[in-house]
């Protein structure tokens, strides 16, 4: 636990589901301070309840609605799935000003969830930068990660690709990746997600034909510290 | 050298270039026929000579025009820089009929070779399946692989991710992924290179961040044998 997660408080949108759960127990457990939205305040404050168990209280984390958790955040991370993207982020827009906002939506359309499609925008983070305006930094990560994996409290064997709208949004974003006990990558500008949030298709496509469930990706011939 | 390899013939066009040679060199190597395309024939001649003497006379690998080597060949491979993407398609399009065609063209949009930026087609393979129509089959591989690698005889430590216009042409190419002595993965539809084409700005970025020269991936998580 070190100071600046002290000082640091990040709401998790949509962190009734699994993908959201794991993050943010990874990152209590870290020692920063976490709020779990949810558009109902009773599901947010189970999920809470849920997370401090698996801590055995050893962390904070309380839930509450999206935007009270968006208000109260340096930094908030938004895990829906992409039929909730718009609705959940028009409806804490004014709460982000100023802010880190990390996008870890998949635009997949089903049934082919193994086919690329991106919204108009270009991806779901480029849909986010465009809803909340010049104010808020946008990055784009985790969208690789099996939540599976995050629950545990083992190695993690899929990198992160941090893509951003500046290199400090993406410097800070990696802080949280490393917090989290994964080894993230600056993969650059924010044009990028669309490969980024495009993987996961690819890695559900690799699933499918190999009989795996937990495809993931490594960066080789380079090192990150 | 297995009999498969014997009967197919390989038309590397822009195989003039180090990954063009370098692709050309591991095949002609497993024992795949080779034809090396270029605009300048004599260029092609060069290079052909260059390979074969890398192979110590152990292989055939012949020069010629791009539309004389696509027209004698069962599988037509592009390596040439995104400049020269269009022009060297349309040169060769009335040779394509029924074959396979794999494109390993990134379009790259100097100087901001680390943003992606895809063509309107979605990706320089989407281009491609465009301007040939539908009667050749389109896969997109091999644009994350360094030539450095490809020239010499080590294990790679990078995968190749297939994308394709069908289910059998990725499988036919994969066939070519791995008597290259590499490791390829089903990435399934052709929509999905946009993540493979996009994945090389990444891993040029990653190499600009973090001092590396030769950034690739590997899949975690799945066995592809």
């Amino acid at each position: 636990m070190d100071n600046e997660a002290l000082m640091m408080t990040i709401a998790v949108l949509g962190g009734t589901g699994k993908e959201g759960k794991g993050l943010a127990y990874r990152w209590a457990k870290a020692g920063y301070q976490v709020l779990i939205g949810s558009r109902a305040t009773e599901k947010a404050i189970l999920a809470a309840a849920e997370i401090i168990e698996l801590l055995d209280g050893a962390g904070s984390v309380v839930g509450m609605s999206n935007p009270e958790a968006a208000a109260q955040a340096n930094i908030v991370v938004l895990t829906v799935p992409y039929a909730a993207h718009r609705d959940t982020l028009e409806s804490v827009k004014d709460q982000m000003k100023g802010k880190l906002f990390i996008d870890v939506t998949v635009p997949l359309v089903p049934p082919k969830v193994t086919k690329v499609q991106m919204p108009a925008a270009g991806s779901a983070a480029q849909e986010a930068m465009q809803i909340l305006g010049e104010e808020a930094e946008v990055v784009a990560a985790f969208q690789n990660i099996s939540h599976e994996h995050l629950l545990g409290n083992g190695d993690v064997a899929c990198d992160v690709l941090v893509t951003g709208t500046s290199r400090n949004a993406r410097q800070e974003a990696l802080k949280l990746v490393e917090a989290a006990g994964l080894t993230g990558w600056d993969a650059g500008p924010i044009e990028n997600s669309v490969v980024v949030e495009g993987l996961t298709s690819v890695l559900i496509n690799i699933n499918k034909q190999y009989g795996s469930t937990h495809a993931g990706i490594k960066i080789t011939g380079a090192k990150n510290k």
